[in-house]
């Protein structure tokens, strides 16, 4: 069989890792491949910038166009990121019969459907694996070996930035905007952090793993969204103390035909195995109703990791070539017309634990005031801590709830919060208590 | 297209899975597929035992020729166990132009060459995810989205007995054999043990995992193999108290032109991944060239789990039937001719930091001889702990040494083994600080 032949749009970090694997493992790729695999052309805005790998003369352009209408190119890889001109150049390749490879989670989560649509009356295939969890094979696990179980729920940690925050928070009470201003300037984390720490990139990654999961498109925009910037030092502390580790989880959980799609911060056991996932580590926890709970962790970002989830797509596609060509496994492991539409259960519907921090005035009297307002709304508690900190104006106190009605736990806060012994809006954390 | 037929040797705990994935997840697996996928046939000896499933009137039959000379049948589910009949059946299969699936881990380490070899030449796939770590899809990911990498190491808890027993031993301080007792009593361990607890279904999964990961045949008889059956609760005990957990590991790494391939109790760093790792649960941490470590958890074993696995094995055969037939991924992951023979490294030129505990007679003197010993083959002392047992006869000193050639550790511990003051044979542990 003739070489197969790839086309890379986007020269930047992750781009230069995928041209790093097409020089390092050449041979190993042919082997296990069968046939060789060649990069062909690179098409970047940005010629002229010394990315540290060499390349034979004309196979950088600034030319997207002669790339994607080049025949020869069976295969191209999106790396550009953001929604224009990924979107107009992926549409285009897939009209052009050729298999589209992307890491764009962005792209996805918003025109995904016209993407794969698109992608099945062309008969190409439309891979991503590299758009969550960096280089876990999680999406391919999910659509290959597991694909013959009925999945419940899934829990992950997709933020490599978040998890890093945390981690740090936790390791050394620091503060979070001590953490993130450090991870700012080693380049950890983005000039603009929100994407990261506002939960929306874990949200597009969640929005995908719930589609490839349960079968069903899910709107983004109905994802209850919760990033960690209001979490404290001393929320970790207190954590801790009750048992439990404080994560950026991103939830998905089938529930008849109704999805749970959320990401919060949240505490979960200590002793479980996502309590241990710290850095910029990622992990997944899929629960399948014959597989049970399976876990993959692994880096969730970076140019090496990155690139070997893309390179593991290009793989797969080229495999198909091979074996004739036409889609093997659906975009989303089913066709785009057996796909559900579930709707996501509304939050205020959610029945959780639920762990509550108060800014109170130091004076007799006011937890019976809190304490009272919670038990018109039939929200138990669980535990209390009032820690000792003499002299300040205000204090904390925390309650652990049993499980409660999330409407009734935001209409008690809301009434508690008008108390006039209550000196800040009060911080509500979610548990989970059983990662089943 | 029409129909896919199954056909199933062997209705034992896996095979009442299989029937149970097909019969519980029909509509999903014909959704994920495109076409309905029907179990035909079933062979086994034991025609009238109750499973606790319903089967249509005459599809469980003794007749295995029946089902192996049936052209209907396109995959033949091969859970028999065993050599033989599984051998001749399975290459019986291969020649009738049949896809396998199989979770017969034994009969590839000692047949696979000669069944891979007939499986492409009759370009039909041989699957066998459930051979290793029960229901945790790592064969795929190896083959699949990992493909791009070049790995150097591998570790793994494969043996969910073994798990068991250490993570019982070092959460109440039980000896072996008192756990292994129980275990067999509930039926977690087998009567006889010896296949699980001396670390040979361990070398068996590593075996396969080694040809996998780093596309070499391995001579199964040349893996070191050392069960958990002398380890006690007191080493776990020191274990802990060095920081380390002690885990049955299966170790492959990547060499040059050699292996390593050897399976023995490891202590590893408390603090890794793989050391929250308890009770039935496996684990494989992959090391790759692209991705860095990445790391599979779950279900080691057990009916449901077991049945995902082979499911799954059955969904990809099913797919690539129906893009057009053929083998679109070798067996082991690249064609059997471009498989190297890497030999396997000899053990006695491991460099390792090594657990030693001497037994000895309490009286003065006795450190200094064992450490001169130690010396003289330059095996240097990192830590030492000799705990008051008063009024004992024999007495623990337990060293951690620093790197140290294994030839030498041998050497050293025959000699020591011979001093008057020794009182049984020294226990050795090997230590790996980075799993890496």
């Amino acid at each position: 069989m003739q070489t197969i032949k790839v086309g890379l749009l986007g020269f930047g970090t992750i781009g230069t890792g995928v041209v790093k694997v097409f020089q390092q493992n050449r041979e190993l790729l042919a082997n296990r491949l069968g046939t060789e695999l060649e990069l062909v052309r690179i098409a970047d805005l940005d010629t002229t910038t010394d990315r540290g790998v060499r390349l034979p003369v004309g196979m950088l352009t600034d030319d997207a166009q002669g790339l994607l209408n080049d025949p020869d190119i069976q295969i191209v890889i999106e790396l550009i990121g953001g929604y224009e001109p990924a979107r107009t150049f992926v549409l285009q390749a897939i009209r052009n019969g050729k298999h589209v490879v992307t890491a764009n989670k962005a792209l996805l989560a918003k025109h995904g459907d016209e993407i794969f649509r698109a992608a099945e009356e062309a008969d190409v295939d439309v891979m991503f694996e590299a758009s969550v969890g960096g280089g876990i094979p999680v999406l391919s696990a999910i659509k290959e070996n597991l694909g013959a179980n009925n999945f419940s729920a899934l829990y992950g940690i997709l933020n490599g930035t978040c998890n890093y925050i945390l981690s740090r928070m936790d390791e050394n009470g620091e503060d979070f905007d001590e953490v993130l201003a450090d991870a700012q300037r080693h380049g950890y984390a983005e000039a603009d952090p929100t994407f990261d720490v506002e939960g929306i990139d874990t949200a597009h990654k969640l929005a995908l793993l719930i589609s490839l999961c349960f079968g069903t498109k899910v709107d983004f925009d109905e994802i209850y969204t919760e990033g960690v910037s209001k979490v404290t030092a001393l929320d970790i502390e207190y954590a801790r103390d009750f048992g439990y580790k404080l994560k950026l989880l991103a939830i998905g959980k089938r529930d008849g035909d109704r999805v749970e799609a959320r990401v919060h911060p949240t505490m979960i056991p200590q002793d479980y195995p996502l309590s241990s996932i710290n850095g910029v580590f990622n992990s997944i926890r899929l629960v399948g109703d014959f597989a049970g709970p399976v876990m993959l962790s692994g880096y969730g970002a970076g140019m090496n990791a990155t690139a070997s989830a893309v390179m593991g797509d290009v793989l797969a596609v080229a495999r198909n070539l091979r074996a004739g060509g036409g889609i093997r496994v659906p975009a989303l492991g089913c066709p785009q017309r057996q796909l559900a539409s579930y709707p996501v259960k509304p939050m205020d519907q959610l029945i959780a634990h639920y762990y509550l921090r108060f800014t109170v005035k130091d004076q007799p009297g006011v937890l019976a005031k809190i304490a009272g307002v919670l038990g018109r709304y039939e929200i138990s508690i669980e535990s209390m801590v009032q820690p000792h900190r003499h002299a300040a104006e205000a204090v904390p106190i925390v309650f652990m709830t049993h499980e409660a009605l999330e409407r009734n736990v935001i209409a008690a806060l809301a009434e508690i919060d008008q108390l006039d012994v209550v000196q800040q809006e009060t911080l509500l954390i979610r548990i989970e208590e059983n990662l089943e």
